[in-house]
């Protein structure tokens, strides 16, 4: 009986502790060849985010090589500068650390995304965990991208909870509210697209029970998670008094490696570029005959509903456990 | 004991098959004086929705005038023309009627509002059940408009229902997206209002037998209503299979009658006024600190979340049954 054949993935992500937390899984996941890792702003700077990528790849040996990505959104956004007061000043939960000795690839992110994907049509996974400045850059560069890539899971988003439950405002979520153009455009691409929005996130939740079971399991990862997430809990602790939080970006590379944890439906999402609804993520059921056309002719993708929450932190936890034993490449 | 005083209504419309039921409800309700009818385009023309409120009015014998009010929306709104595939070509589901001898008040609708509101100040319930050109027109009037009145219920919006369950779009409705500005406007005046949105009426059905019962027991109303019905279920019937519909205006109605039957929450809403969420009504928790400042100062409202739709149903059924013992005024 052979192996299934790991997954190849592209990561972009705007590091970030939760984002270190997902680089992690998937550089631990013995299911994941990590192929490039691309940067872009988001909870820090496009400085800070390259240079915590780099950190993460040389402080955990990990192979891919780091793309620089967008400064900033291709359009209006809402906000202005950095969370900080959720990742830090230098979006790692203020850990210290040695600038890296590592430096980054020459090639651009949205460059490098477009060569990977013509140089291995129909084989590369995308999991995209901030703004998606780079996926619309490389979309525009290669309109043919959506045919070329195996699959693409996005953390962004909020569907549900009332209509509301956004953290931007009360109906935008900040990975789509940052470049709510860059959104739309990969949303309607035809891109085969599964997205886990903040309100199937906010279901999958860590404790600080959580972390002291990765600290004592996964090794220096454990360590490294443990010393990260000591502001970003202090954040959830003061905006609703636990020391518990959402795993968002985790929750993408979980989808990616067992979907059948994630309950979806099909819908076409269409998000708000302008007005109070910015960044809003708008899904309409396809075919259905709304007055307004925008979701009419725009190809429909999955939205996550649901999620079976406790096999996704034993499978964080079982995976990262791999770092504590020597895994990981 | 003394009886309690009846509310004094001034009932804002765009007749309207449910619409005309909602009227028969206010004018047979022991508890309400209705002291105006307000007309404004939606369901029809303006010209179509007056001439409507003076059939009702004429055809039972109801004292309050009509005044007539706008005829297009304040500014940019959600699709064009009137759906007469859901109310008929007249507004009235097509039913046939000599036009009314009865002639519409000279005063403008905006006008009729600021005047009785100033002469009765704080005495005062406002039913709007139509698009809030009317109500927007009479704030911008007279800005002290929501301290004179005693209280608002609007029949608008979607609020829940996974952040969808929209009629014109996924997330909007089509009171609100026929004059999303006007709304805007309305909600954050700080009037004390009383939302009743889609996903609270979705709750609330009438089926062939609920029209039968009323057929049998509330006289030439109960006749009216049967037969204006008919084209209404059509449309329903078509839309999802069953002859069974929401209870809309009337809803707003048996919550300004009943409010006990309402499960309310406090929240500030905004309303698109452009883009793909245009019409959207987006409720914020009062104080909560978003990126977004649109939900920062403005006034909260009440939105409903839930319903006794039974009692609601039993309330209407009970009022419309004093037509056929020769009630109303």
């Amino acid at each position: 009986m052979s192996t299934p054949a790991r997954k190849r993935v592209i990561f972009d992500t705007d590091i970030g502790i939760d984002d270190a937390m997902a680089l992690l899984f998937l550089h631990y996941s013995p299911d994941v060849e990590l192929v490039a890792i691309t940067s872009v702003a988001g909870n820090a700077s496009i400085d800070d985010t390259t240079r915590n990528a780099l950190h993460v790849k040389e402080r955990f040996g990990i192979a891919a090589p780091v793309h620089r990505g967008a400064a900033r959104a291709s359009g209006p956004a809402l906000g202005e500068g950095y969370p900080d007061f959720v990742h830090g000043r230098n979006g790692l939960g203020d850990l210290a650390f040695d600038e890296p000795a590592l430096r980054e690839d020459p090639l651009p992110a949205a460059e490098a995304i477009v060569a990977l994907a013509m140089a291995h049509p129909g084989e590369l996974s995308l999991v995209a965990v901030g703004r998606l400045t780079n996926i619309a850059a490389a979309l525009a560069l290669c309109p043919r991208l959506p045919q070329l890539l195996r699959e693409v899971v996005v953390m962004g988003g909020v569907f549900g909870v009332d209509g509301q439950g956004g953290n931007v405002s009360p109906v935008a979520e900040a990975n789509i509210a940052g470049d709510p153009a860059a959104a739309d455009a990969v949303f309607v691409s035809g891109m085969p697209l599964t997205l886990v929005g903040l309100d199937v996130t906010a279901k999958t939740r860590m404790d600080e029970s959580f972390i002291r079971q990765l600290r004592e399991r996964a090794g220096d990862a454990g360590e490294f998670i443990y010393r990260t997430t000591r502001l970003y809990f202090d954040f959830y602790e003061q905006s609703d008094g636990s020391r518990d939080c959402p795993i968002h970006d985790s929750s993408a590379v979980a989808c990616l490696l067992a979907p059948s944890l994630y309950r979806t439906r099909s819908r076409v999402v269409r998000v708000a570029i302008g007005g109070i609804a910015i960044g809003q993520t708008v899904a309409g059921e396809p075919g259905a005959d709304y007055v307004s056309d925008a979701w009419r002719e725009a190809p429909p993708l999955q939205i996550c509903v649901d999620v079976d929450a406790d096999a996704v932190r034993q499978l964080y936890l079982e995976t990262l456990a791999l770092a504590g034993k020597g895994g990981g490449r």
